[in-house]
This record gives C-alpha cells, structure tokens and sequence, in this order.
C-alpha cells in the first residue's frame, strides 16, 4: 500500500510509492566520472581565465591568481546577478521588479580536475566548509542582502557545466521563498511547541521510533545525518547539527573537522550505494539579518538525482518517492556497494 | 542587467538573467519523435495490455476494450495510489500520514503510436479536453478526492516514459502544497482589492502595459494564451479563459472547440520556435469541494524543458531564467521556425 506523508515543516506531502518502489540497483544511472584531464579554467596553472580570486588558500608564498593554492573562491564570469549597482524596486501595474543584484561565486575546491568531494581529504573538505563560511560572513557586510544561498551540482544530470570540482553561491537580496517557508512552518510549529521542530525530528529519530526500521543514517561528533520521513527524492539526505544553530556562520559548538568528516562519508557511502550518482547539495541556514533563531535549524541537504521530475511534480508540488527513506537509511547506514 | 521579478499569485521571485540570455537556437534540444513505430500497450489492437477501460471515444457498435476508439480513459497499470481503501490518517511523533489512497488514469489520445498533441486535428484535441472533464466531474463524486490533477508528460525529457501521445491525471485526497500556495496568494489578494489576480493580469497583458513589449501570445475565441511576468522556465507559457471562471469542470462560458484550437496552435508555435521540445503541462483548477470561487481562476501551465533544474533551484525556490517572457512571447507570436 502506498503512503502519502507530510514533512512537518512546510506541509508537503509525497507520495511514498509501492507498487513503483525500487532498489538502488533499479535505477539506470551513467556513473559521474571526469570526461577530461582538463586543463579547465578552474585547474592550477589556469588562474588567468577567472576573474581575481576573492579568498584562497595558498602555499606560503605564492601570489594571488597564481599556482600554488588548495581552494579558490572567484566571482562567477557568467553571473545570474550583478554586485555594482542598487535594487530600485518598482512595479508595473500588479506586478514587482528590482535590479538583479547579488552576488554570485565559485568555490573551487581543489586543483585537482579529476577529483570529486567525497574523495577529497577531511581536511579539504573541512577547507572547502571553512571557505563557505568565511563568504557567508564577509557577504553578511553588504546591507543589500538578506540570504546566501550555497550550493553544489555534481555530475551533468544534476546541472553541473563544469565538471572540476566546485561549488557555489548566490547572495540574494530577498529572503528565498523555500526558506521562507520553512521559516514560517517552523515558526508555527515553536508558537504552540516552544520547541525547535528539526530538533524535535532529531530526537524521534535518534530513538529510532519509528515502525519500519529507523531512517538514522549516522549520528557522530555533534552532527547527524538522517534520511527525512517525508523526502522528495529518492536517498534524499539531510545533515544537521545535532545541538540547535539556526547559522551556519555560527561555528560555535560544531567542529568543522567533524561536519567534514560527516559530509565525506555520507557522499561516499551514496557513491557506493548508488554507483558514482549525480547528486545536489544545498545549505539552508537562517537569513543574514536574522537575529540567533530559536526555531531554525541549519541543515545541508543532499539529493542523488534518479529519477525525473514531470508534470504532476511541476503543477501540484507533490512528489512520488519510489523509495521509502527507511529503505535508503538502511542501504546507506551499511554503505556497501550496490548488488549488481 | 539581470532582473529580479515577483510572481503576483505566490509570490516566488525569479532571476531573469541577461548575463546568460539566450535565444530559441541557443538551446540544444533532441526534437522529439517517436522512436518506434509501435505496437505498444495503447496502440489500437493492444487494448488487452491495460487494464479495462473507464471511458472511451469509440465507432459506434465497437466493443469496450476492443479496436475502434478515438480515446481512452484506463486506470494506470502501475498507479502512484491506490482506488482501494480507506485513509487511515495516523500520527507518529511529529509526523503525520496516511494510506495512499487515490485515482491515477491515463488518457490515450489517439490509437495513432507516431502522432503528438499539436498534430492532432482540432476535433482529436478537443476530444482529449473533454475526456479530462468528464473524468474530473465523475472522480468529484467521490468523497475521499480533494483535488484532480492533470498533467501531461511529453518527451523522455519532460520525463515521459511511453511515447504513444497520452496525458495523466491524479486524484488525491490532499488539495497539493502548489495549488494551496495559489489559493491563499489569490485570497489575500481578492480580500484588498475584490479582484481575481489572474483578471487583473490579464486586463493588463492584453493592454499590452509592459515596458520591452507585451507578454501576450494569442486572444482568441475567449481564451488568452501569454507568457508570465516571472515565469519560472524559459518560453513557459499559460492558457486561461478570458472571463472568469474558477474550474476546468464548468464548461459553462468556454467554447471547448476554441480551447482545443488555441492549445493546439500554442503547442504548434512551441514546436517550430523550438524544434520539437519536450514539455509538460499541467491543469490548475480549483479543488473539487470548493463551491465557485471568485478569487481562483483555473489556468494551464505549459513549459518547454530547455533547461536543467539544479542546486540553487532545489535549494531555494528561486528561478534563474535565461530568457525574458517579452522575448519569449514575441517569437510564440510569430510561430516563425527558429533560424538554424
């Protein structure tokens, strides 16, 4: 019997399809591997085709938009939004507009061309967190804007034009509206709880109360990383702070040595599990101009991408999950590679 | 300069990047065409592959389930949810849940396995709009259904898996999270100003009140096809009848004849321009409960499949949208082919 569930923190529900459910090994997937040796524009010795670099991590002595660095962080050449200029914001008739301004960056996260994040060592991950960071703290300056939202796309099939491995961000103006909404459903839920409603999921979870085996990936060093009860997608995976941070930027309390050591191992088991998918990440932490929230939570979240989004999901915002988040937790907390 | 546009109805944002711009030709798009000649399970002589059929266009004399249709109306072989059984709604901890309960039905549209929508004759498409309503109006009836949903899947892209032409249709026992966004985005604004949104954008398209050129593709016959303001996907486009009416179910005021050929002309304009794109669309009428409504206007959505969603877009609800709905619109009213 299929199941419709609700995520409790912005009301939507999916459909936790059976008659269509799948294992890992049921899905058809073109395994991400490097098509080129490059050299691309983001590999050692190319510094010139970027735009300057804004932060790196460099070997003593080596000059900026030189060789010589582990992570680069450049303006995007081809941004979505402009950094020079104000919003303006005017209207036209019953609509609205502003400028497009913003800010958009690359993370490059290690001159190697052919590596991916989760072969990567702790510490370069740990300095690819470290970068996200210090640009969330650095952007936060800019009055314009109210959110930076980080993000990563490996593998073509997750929207990724470059495969050397890098990640992104886009400083906005507004507030996005999926936060916004989880802002609001989270709110809703501390006014009548007083509880933090991502904390309240991770202590039913470390209990593993649930009917059909747990959904717990893997809990280690203050970070947790759980399948949610009423994912979009398949092997959907979240990774949160198992003390309450509404900000990321806050580093206080979370070791990032451990928060890498986390992510690495939860994108290698997906590797395994799922064989080299294409997958997006995307940070969800509190707006910039935010005081410490006692409702929010910061939360990476992590979605393989195999299977297709159509017209139902487009035009009703439900979705049709093959895979019930008990059965990826189970796969994923093993980690062994898929049967084939 | 890129710009930031507000959707008036749910307010989502979207990036409309000039950075990135890019016409018709720059897209590189498989056309599609069918890559078999058939006989697949909704081929004329197959009838037996599926299962029986609920409703049917068919020769008079000719036997339910046998050759000699126009259309046909089946249950899904593989449903999303299940016809059977109560809901069951049930708590566990902070999640809430219930049996996956529901009607998923296919339309085939033509015992032709080569053909598609927009070459389809007017009467064929019309056929198609009528088949959606009388299922809409018979699936009312039962109790446990809040909302149909009807989309329709073209090319692999767009995520169809059959390649026979045929649309789909969801009965749920939930109004989805999308439509429910509509709904409360059109009431706040219906309780200010007594209007329908959707009149007011209308009024205003087809005064043609934009600053680089309007949005509007085509008014015919009582019906509006145009680009929106804040359009999520490039050359997305939305058909709506031009007085107000709140469900797709109330035939009472819109010539069905005049909506099949407006669609069909879209779709048409939409293959030339773009060279046979896959695109989804989907049917957003009010919920079947609603009694009618003066603040909802039922509406089609259709969006070519041009563009890969990735992180950014998972992660935040916003659109970055390469082509603005002014450019869009003015190749949609030529319907010239694309220069190649």
């Amino acid at each position: 019997m299929p199941e419709l569930r609700r995520d409790p923190v912005v009301g939507r529900w999916v459909i936790i399809s059976t008659e269509r459910s799948r294992r890992p090994s049921d899905f058809s997937l073109a395994p991400v591997r490097p098509q080129s040796a490059g050299p691309c524009a983001f590999c050692s010795g190319q510094e010139g085709r970027t735009p300057d670099e804004i932060l790196a991590v460099r070997d003593a002595g080596t000059l900026p938009n030189g060789p010589g660095w582990q992570i680069r962080v450049v303006p995007n050449k081809f941004p979505a939004l402009r950094i020079e200029g104000d919003l303006e914001p005017s209207g036209d008739g019953v609509y609205d507009r502003m400028n497009g301004i913003g800010a958009h960056e690359v993370i490059i996260e290690t001159p190697d061309h052919c590596a991916s994040m989760p072969e990567l060592s702790e510490s370069e991950v740990a300095a690819v967190l470290e970068a996200w960071r210090q640009r969330m703290i650095d952007l936060q300056k800019d009055t314009r804007f109210e959110y930076v939202s980080v993000f990563k796309n490996h593998g073509e099939a997750a929207g990724a034009s470059l495969e050397h491995p890098h990640s992104q961000l886009i400083a906005t103006p507004i507030v996005p509206l999926a936060v916004e909404q989880e802002l609001e459903g989270a709110l809703r839920h501390f006014r009548i709880k007083k509880r933090c409603i991502w904390c309240d999921m991770i202590r039913q979870e470390m209990q593993g109360k649930s009917r059909r085996g747990g959904r717990l990936v893997l809990a280690d060093e203050g970070l947790v990383a759980l399948c949610p009860y009423a994912p979009r997608f398949p092997f959907e995976t979240w990774l949160l702070p198992a003390a309450h941070r509404s900000s990321y930027e806050d580093i206080d309390g979370v070791d990032p040595a451990a928060l890498a050591r986390v992510l690495r191992e939860v994108l290698r088991r997906m590797d395994s599990v799922l064989g080299r998918p294409a997958w997006n990440l995307s940070l969800h932490s509190a707006p910039l101009k935010a005081p410490t929230l006692d409702h929010f939570h910061w939360h990476l979240e992590i979605s393989p991408r195999l299977t297709r989004v159509a017209g139902f999901e487009w035009g009703t915002g439900f979705f049709i999950n093959p895979v019930p988040p008990e059965e990826a937790a189970k796969y994923l907390r093993q980690g062994l590679p898929r049967p084939t």
